[in-house]
Order: C-alpha cells, then sequence, then structure tokens
C-alpha cells in the first residue's frame, strides 16, 4: 500500500503499473493491466490482470472495494475495454454501474475495439477521466500487445550473447557459455516473458539447447526452430515435450520424418522454397496468437532477421573476454552487410552490467 | 584549495592526485607527481611536476611554502626520489632541509633507484613517514610509467571503435566515422596522452588518419606505422611532420624509398623477416623513453598485438549500429583464433557512454 506517500495521478499510476506487471509473461495475448482504486487519499483496493480469460483488473479492483467504490476514483494503466466479443465483460458497464466519479488512464488501449472509445463511453456516462499519465512507461510495459494488436505480428527480440570481439562462437562453432550465470539467468527470465522462442537448425545441431525457462516463477515459451532441410536429430532436446515446438520447414520432400514428427506432437509448418520468409512467418505466428517472440539463433539468423525488418528490440549480452579470429561466427553475420550509412540503427540504448558481463539493449530504428 | 573541507590524510593525497594529473601526457618518461603541505590544519602550499627536467613536486611545493615549511606535513603522490643521476636534485634532500616533520605517500616509487630508499631515507632523518594512501589510485594515475620503469617496455593501450556487432569495418574498408563526435573526442584526448599511436599500413591506406591529437591543450603522440613491404604513398598524412613518425619495415629492399623517407625526417626502423616482433618492437621502444603506446589499428593487428602479450588495457567503443556481413572486418581478427577457455580475460572492466555510443574498458589478465 502506498497510502503513506503522496497521492499524486503520477504515483497511483506508478501502482498501477506495478500491479500490471505482476502478471508479466502471463496474460498474452491480453496486456498486463493494474488498477487502483482511491477515496478520501485512501487506495481502497487493487487488482491486476492474471491470465486471459480471467478477470480484468479494474473488475478485480472493483468487486474489492463494493460499496465503497461509490463516488471514488480508478487509476488504471490502460484504458478499460468496452466491447463485448470476448470471454469477459466490458469493464466500462461495471465502472458505471459501481458509481466511480473520476477515472485517470496512463495510456488509451490501441485495440482498435477499443481505442478511445472506452474513455469516450465513461465520458459519456458523466464521468471524468484524464488520460495519459505517464503514458511512456505504459507504453513499454505493453510493447509486445501494442505491436501486436496494431500490426497482427508479434514483437520480435533479438538477443545475442558475444565476446567483446563480438564473436558469438569459434569457426569450429564453440559457443556454449560465452556469458556468466548472471547474464544467462537473465536470458531465462527473458524465455519466461515472450510467447515464443525462435531458433535455427545450425544452433540446435550445435549446441543441443532445451530453450526452456528455468527460473522459478517462469513459464515455458513455445519453440520454434527454421530447419528448411529436416536435419534435426530425433534426440534433440526442443523436440522433447513439453513445452510445444513448431518446426518450420520446406514443403518439398521429408514427409516421413515430418510424419513421424507430427506423431510426437511437433507442430510442422511448411513453406516454399529454400528458406522461410521470415515476415510471413512472423504474420502466421502472430495469427496464431503469439504476440513476441525472442531469436536465439546464430550469426546467420540474426543477419537474416535483421535484414527481413522483423526484429524491433536488440539485446547484445557482451563477455569480457576476446577470442579473436577472422573466420569466428560473429553476432550478426550473412552473405550481405551494410554501409555505414545504412546500418541498423539502434536507439533508446540502455546499458547494464550483469555479473562481469555488460548488456546493451535498444530498438531497431524504422 | 581544500581547506575547508576536513583535512583527512585520504582527502589529502586525493589532492595531490588531482594536482599530479595535471600535468598528464607531459611528465613522460617520469611520472605525474602533486605536493601539498599541511601546517595547522591548513594548506600552505601546493606543487606538482610539469615536465621531465623540470623541479619535482615537492621541490615547487616546499619553495612555496619557505620557512613556513618547518615542522608542517608533506603530502605527495608519490615516494620521494632519493637518487643522483638526474638533472634534478633529490627531494629527500630538500624536505630534510625544510624542516618536514611528517611526510604521507600514496605509493613507493617501483624505480629501482628509489623503490623505499627514499622512505628510508626520510625516516633516518627521523622523519615520520606514513606510506599507501589511496595507493590504487596513484598506481591507476601512474600505470604507464609503472609498466615502463619495471619492465622497460611501454604500457600498451588498444583502441578500437566498433559496431554493436563488433565490426570495425565493410568488407570494402569502409571505416571512418563508426563511432559519434564524443567518442572520437575522447580518442584525440588519449593520444594527447600517450607517448606514441602504434598503428598498421592497412590502415593507413584505407583511412589516410593523421593520428594527431586535435584538442586545445593536448600534444601530439610519436606515430609509429607497421610497413613490412614499404607501401606507405609518400602522400600519406602520417609522413607530413610534425608530429615524428617512425616507420617499421623489414631490412630486406627498399632501400631507396627507406633513403628518401630518411631525408624527410621519418625514422625507419627495420626488422628480419617479413613481419615485425611486436614484443621487440615494444622493448626498442621501451629503450627510447617510450612509455605508452596507443594501438589504433585494424583487426590483423588487433590480433597480433593480443596474441603477442604487448597489450595491457583495451579499450572498446561501441556505436549502436548494426551492419553484418560474415566478411566485414571485425575488432580482432587474424588467422588465429583462442577457444572459450583460453580467450583473453578482460578485467577490472569499467563502462561509459559517450554522445549515443558506448565505451568498455578493461585490463587484460596475465
Amino acid at each position: 500500500m502506498v497510502s503513506c506517500y503522496v497521492m499524486t495521478d503520477e504515483a497511483l499510476i506508478r501502482r498501477t503499473l506495478v500491479l500490471a506487471a505482476r502478471a508479466r509473461g502471463r496474460t498474452s495475448p491480453n496486456p498486463m493491466v493494474g488498477a487502483v482504486v482511491v477515496k478520501n487519499g485512501r487506495i481502497i483496493s487493487e487488482g491486476y490482470h492474471k491470465k486471459a480469460g480471467t478477470p480484468h483488473a479494474e473488475a478485480i479492483a472493483l468487486e474489492k472495494a463494493g460499496e465503497k467504490a461509490r463516488g471514488a476514483s480508478l487509476y488504471v494503466s490502460l484504458e478499460p475495454c468496452c466491447h463485448k466479443d470476448k470471454r469477459t465483460p466490458p469493464c466500462t458497464g461495471t465502472i458505471i454501474a459501481a458509481g466511480i466519479r473520476k477515472v485517470i488512464v496512463s495510456m488509451e488501449d490501441p485495440n482498435p475495439k477499443v481505442a478511445g472509445k472506452g474513455i469516450g463511453e465513461l465520458r459519456r456516462a458523466g464521468i471524468e477521466v484524464i488520460s495519459g499519465v505517464l503514458e511512456d512507461r505504459a507504453r513499454i510495459l505493453n510493447e509486445y500487445y501494442i505491436k501486436h494488436i496494431l500490426t497482427g505480428r508479434p514483437f520480435v527480440i533479438l538477443k545475442t550473447a558475444m565476446t567483446l570481439d563480438g564473436k558469438i562462437a569459434t569457426p569450429e562453432g564453440e559457443s556454449k557459455w560465452i556469458t556468466g550465470e548472471k547474464a544467462r539467468r537473465q536470458v531465462h527470465r527473458l524465455r519466461g516473458e515472450v510467447d515464443a522462442v525462435l531458433t535455427a537448425i545450425g544452433t540446435v545441431n550445435a549446441d543441443d539447447p532445451s530453450l526452456t525457462c528455468r527460473t522459478a516463477r517462469g513459464k515455458n515459451p513455445l519453440r520454434i526452430v527454421i530447419d528448411p532441410r529436416l536435419t534435426i536429430r530425433p534426440e534433440a532436446k526442443v523436440l522433447c515435450r513439453p513445452p510445444d515446438t513448431i518446426l518450420v520447414t520446406r514443403k518439398a520432400g521429408g514427409s516421413a520424418k515430418k510424419g513421424l514428427l507430427r506423431e510426437r506432437g511437433i507442430t510442422v509448418m511448411e513453406h516454399d522454397g529454400d528458406r522461410p520468409a521470415l515476415d510471413g512467418l512472423m504474420r502466421d505466428l502472430g495469427a496464431r496468437g503469439i504476440t513476441s517472440v525472442l531469436i536465439e539463433g546464430g550469426s546467420s539468423l540474426n543477419a537474416s532477421a535483421l535484414d527481413s525488418g522483423i526484429v524491433d528490440k536488440v539485446m547484445f549480452f557482451i563477455a569480457p573476454k576476446i577470442i579473436g579470429g577472422r573466420h569466428s561466427f560473429t553476432a550478426v553475420g550473412g552473405a550481405l552487410f551494410r554501409r555505414l550509412a545504412d546500418a541498423h540503427r539502434v536507439v533508446r540504448t540502455t546499458m547494464s552490467r550483469w555479473g562481469d558481463d555488460f548488456l546493451i539493449s535498444g530498438y531497431i530504428e524504422n
């Protein structure tokens, strides 16, 4: 409870964001939302959305408040919903029925079914509405949801772990444990927050990763492996379920192996030509309700992902080691390179330390 | 003046270090030294060593103090000298003659001609001596001097400017302006602090750098170019003097061109075989009184420098750009690579921002 602090709108919206983030990684395809009911300068009740299909943050907070909600203010990190084609009733009706006098919203819901209509409905019911408090933070909190609802495609994070001289593997393919334990734990946490992890067969054959989330509270992401020639070994760890795995392979050939994989519960997605169009793959994943994808691949996949324009955010873990070698694999390889003037630009960068390792993160500029 | 602050030994030694650093880049081959005379809780006088061949910090401070020095304490960032084979008189005699009662020293002078003997002489004269206050800081301040006086070789800094994916140039050799203005200004400042800058002919032919220090107060470093086959173009900017340039080339052949270069005032150093042994080159440069070398080369020189074990410190400037390409040049190339277990380890790392760019610095672990 923050009632002993100064109860500014900002402080209370910050509280809704903290509440919202409690369900990080568990609300997809819904956004994370937190709500606080305030009356006479005191927090009466709080709530946050826990999982798609379960009650919304506002509904939880208002139910807890009961009769006390009459005449109170509601703080909520995202515009209350007003559409009816879903499992839960629209929040606007609940808010109006509860007798709330004022609603303070961090950001409008970009969902075209809401997009200001929720706020409009509240105002028409005589409720005062303020919108845009700490909006930047709310946008970052729900960046996966926003990208998915607006474009139908998942928010894509490219993560790599490299040496200080930009290498992710020796020419012999040695690449495991470049970074230390704290950086690796961060990656596991990240896996627990995204809907899917994407890799390519080169990494699977070289490292045999599980691509699971090994933190206490994290859920496992769906695993997606790009394997055009279907060379995956049947004993590969990514084929052990749960969690679920999608194998992306070319249409031509391999029907016997595809059949066996399907029998094991693996989803086989087929593409024309030699390599999948990553943009089309993202569209297909988005249509399946995947709102976020973490790319954990090698030099080539990283290069294709960046060049196909699907990447929203990059996370470069940097270990304080130098291995050198002009034939070592670098973080971003590929046949093509960019001129310096055309380089992918990374903006809104941040830098942090994880044990001995560094992390530089940022967003790819469009 | 710090007399209004609490005058702890640490605060006063910190002051000597600040004074010492005023002459950064101008005392070589001498160390930077600062001194403060304190009496009755007040700073009476201060001094720092400005340039080799001119008075030492202690002598300046004591001369300023005059008769007031009698019974006072002297704070000095490095053990006072006691040897006589140089242009200035030993400081121990000056201190004793001035009637100083107590001397507080940050670190002993590693110069074998001093190495505790200065402190011993003061103690034998009845002066109380405390040594080791903020010694770590004093060691970092004079890391160039310490390496040179103990090993006869210069302290070597390898600096590179790369993209986030570890590239220093496109496959076509485009490499200029990877980092922004603030990072480049830092490099100029660094050039003003070292005795010499080392590069290789590849970089000279690709970028035609001046390798001068273009900051207001900085002095230009000596420039050293490794050019085994003597392919340097006569109009290359590094051949325009001042500052001085040393060309390192193989003994065999090119005598006409060598003659012309020598006529232009270029020092030509010759080596056996196809490539110079970098370790031997450092020994030769150390013998010439070069206490610090900044390597500003390409992929190959960086790799050879690291593998020959001459590098003490690395500075990786990282621009928030990604160019990709498996044939792009990386920060550390070379024919060889290290297994992860044998990687050069970078310790005592620090991380900072310069405009949009990042800098990761650290020391190569022996």
